[in-house]
């Protein structure tokens, strides 16, 4: 028995967090809910190790390899285990960020993430639901947030219009995986389509 | 100007480390002496979060991805920078030693590795010396040392064998690039050898 492996994916503030969350909660025992960057002890551990400190101190291509150990980990000691009992995992990010983040928006390292991933993961989700928004809705929410790990104040709306256009274009190369659910504002309604679309 | 990329390779307890900082001493200011795991500030961050805690924390892949986003910060921030000034790199271990303590002896690795390095690292040293040891007097070497990074104390001599077989078998895959240094147990007279056939 395999259970199903679902992600969500989206730019900061669009509320995908509480989708997955709300996801999460309505599926209930059948169901465990993770995060990237982090979602074991291992990759909390590097996850840490890439934030902390100057944000030059490491190179896209140095930040693609310690994210991928990260999610290696993960992959091992959280998402595989839960799926060979037959859960349904549901993932508040997976390796589609690192696509658009690391790989589209430091450069072009598209290729080398894919090919990072392809030998040192080697799984992409049975299902990706983008939460997709307006980035100048989001990037309200976004700034109204406290948390020291956001670097997203320094970088402004055409930085999250990048990330947005990523993401669409990746739902566009691989539609059978993607589910694109559009945001207006209220959780209640998209968590509603969500549903309904699953 | 291209500097020249020389690494050191051996079984622990062989002397390589000695061997390199002599090598290093000789050539004086043309050449800077380097180390991995470590050699540049991130990579010893890495280093510290691979080495400390329960020794199975990492799965084996996850491992060599670490120490490959340690290789590239090296790479970049220290070998890099001095070749490119045209200084002769002398690195106390480099990919090899992934190749064959995380390639052959913790799995079936060695593919993995090798695409790994292809992909992220991409060069190899102009010159890596092996220096060459029976394991018996190695193992009696290392045990007297007392690190607490040296995890070699539980391995015993069969790994040690191990160890050795891989860098011999390295070294004949690609003898253009290897130089094999036997070692009799005197420090003078293995460097007088180094030197005479650099």
């Amino acid at each position: 028995m395999t259970g199903r492996f679902i992600s969500f994916e989206g730019i900061d503030g669009s509320g995908k967090s509480t989708q997955a969350k709300r996801l999460a909660a309505k599926l209930g025992a059948e169901a465990i809910l993770t995060r990237e960057p982090g979602g074991s002890r291992g990759a909390e551990d590097i996850r840490q190790l890439v934030l902390v400190g100057d944000p030059d101190r490491w190179s896209p291509e140095t930040e693609i390899l310690l994210f991928t150990a990260a999610r290696r980990d993960h992959f091992e000691k959280t998402i595989a285990p839960a799926l060979e009992t037959g859960k349904t995992v549901i993932c508040d990010r997976f390796a589609d960020s690192t696509r658009v983040y690391q790989g589209a928006t430091r450069g072009d390292l598209r290729d080398m993430v894919d090919s990072l991933h392809r030998l040192m993961i080697g799984r992409e989700p049975d299902l990706t639901i983008l939460i997709d928004m307006d980035p100048k809705v989001a990037l309200a929410r976004g700034l109204a947030r406290e948390t020291s790990e956001q670097r997203f104040e320094d970088m402004g709306l055409s930085f999250q219009e990048k990330l947005r256009a990523g993401f669409l274009s990746l739902a566009e190369e691989a539609p059978e995986r993607w589910l694109v659910v559009d945001v207006d504002g209220d959780p209640d309604q998209v968590a509603q389509r969500v549903c309904a679309q699953l």
